[in-house]
């Protein structure tokens, strides 16, 4: 059966799918590839002239990329709001976002990496699912994913997703609602405003490009400052370029065997080879005897 | 006129000098070249068998490593503390250390990087001052650099520091103690009970191989979480292979312009060619305007 979170809408051929640039800028080529896979889907591909600003390493100024993001949201024509690229931004942005007028329109808002930001934000002050998967950039790089990622925005959903490699740290089964996201851009949000209250959820990590003694950092960071105080478990996406799995993998069990909650390794989403998209924001079941994940509406 | 820190007394030839590996595991040839100077200077060298430990990246298992911490703390023949090496590891041990025991005892004790969060909770929970200075295999890569350390810890001391190649961020002067160290370890303290009170200090910062997006990342983390609020004036260090020096000192300049308090760069500490070593904990003016810092006995 399929499973679409019940508060939003699956797109239709032909929907107007807005494209906003939060964070960093981007490669015009990958871009326009990324777009055009996304338009070979089936759907309008709209992207606001503000994604085109440039300021440094970021798709224009704080001010610009804030504004261009709530009038994209807030445009009634635009059925879905994708991410041009991750990178980093999205923290500069976020006192600069207006949740309480975001929360008034719930539409399909797809991203990862740096975009966590904005997600983790749009989940708990607006109340909204969000789907974590590619950006345009990604869809660039592998045009190849725009099928899945439409046919999943489409409401095509297995309700079940058996994991195909996957590496039990912690077993047992747990529910709850799916948060989480990049594990440096969860550690740069501790102590602010915008540092998530994972009590109750479904945890999911993943990374790219850090030493196992960096995550290891991290994941110690996210204990010290109690952002893991209370979460029903942990889903464990790609890391990336991370060093070796076997070290990588010690260091995951090591900083989250010992929390009492079942851990579940080898999700294929992230910055690895595969970045399935998936509803975060929604509930789930993790079993990590069955290696499974089970998405249900409530 | 000579500056000491008032609460400490500085070295006689003679003196054990205890090393205490609260982090990383090092390279022995560097290890024992650092040692090596370091006697040169005079001084009896201790070096407990535990900071040759080894677990993984880290010079032991955490239990070890604040064990071995604590006990070359409190032996009475040593006088000062160094450390074998920064790397990671001290954020692991912090909720394992008895800051009220160590709080009994003021000695020297010398470190930067990732020592910075062991630095801060001995300024913060325990009032002493500490140096910022370098680490055993620092030594041992540029032995030259053990001698001007000595000299430091003897208390011999310019009370006037003019900086060479400064570069004015925010004009103005302002006094307070000086506290700070390494950004990244900074930022890993933010929401933890170990994140440090800078209100009515001068903040140093200095980093290491951090692109200059990440470089922002960690600023505007530290913004946000409010590390910053209060804090007196800004001191930064070298910010060494972070990128082109322009670029780096722009992205300075935009995260920490605007706070209203005066912010000076330049300061020869830190992971680049010259760590000089400084008093931290104590009383310092900072004059962004003459381009100097001044240490004064309270």
């Amino acid at each position: 059966m399929p499973i679409f979170p019940d508060s939003l809408k699956p797109l239709e051929p032909g929907d107007v799918v807005g494209v906003a640039a939060p964070a960093s800028c981007f490669d015009a080529d990958l871009f326009e590839k990324g777009l055009e896979a996304l338009r070979g889907c089936g759907f309008e591909v709209r992207v606001p002239k503000p994604a085109y600003l440039r300021q440094g390493y970021l798709a224009g100024s704080d001010q610009e990329r804030a504004r261009a993001f709530m009038e994209l949201w807030e445009d009634p024509e635009v059925k879905a709001v994708l991410c041009a690229r991750g990178g980093y931004g999205v923290l500069r942005i976020l006192p600069l976002l207006d949740f309480d007028r975001l929360a008034r329109t719930s539409k399909v808002f797809v991203g990862y990496s740096d975009i966590t930001g904005l997600m983790q934000a749009l989940m708990e002050r607006c109340g909204l699912p969000v789907f974590h998967g590619p950006v345009i950039t990604g869809l660039g790089r592998n045009p190849a994913h725009a099928k899945s990622l439409a046919r999943r925005l489409s409401g095509e959903w297995p309700s079940e997703w058996g994991l195909e490699d996957p590496y039990i740290i912690t077993p047992g089964s747990a529910a709850g609602l799916l948060a989480g996201g990049n594990l440096a851009t969860l550690c740069h949000l501790a102590g602010t405003p915008f540092q998530p209250d994972f009590a109750g959820k479904i945890v999911f990590l993943e990374d790219v490009g850090e030493a196992p003694y960096r995550i290891d950092r991290m994941l110690t960071h996210l204990r010290l400052c109690g952002m893991l105080n209370g979460m029903s478990g942990i889903l464990l996406g790609s890391f990336y370029n991370c060093g070796a799995d076997g070290e990588i993998r010690r260091v995951l069990a090591d900083r989250l065997g010992g929390l009492g909650v079942p851990v579940l390794g080898g999700f294929p989403a992230g910055h690895g080879p595969e970045n399935k998209t998936f509803p975060m924001g929604t509930p789930v079941k993790l079993d990590a005897d069955q290696a499974s994940l089970t998405f249900r509406n409530p």
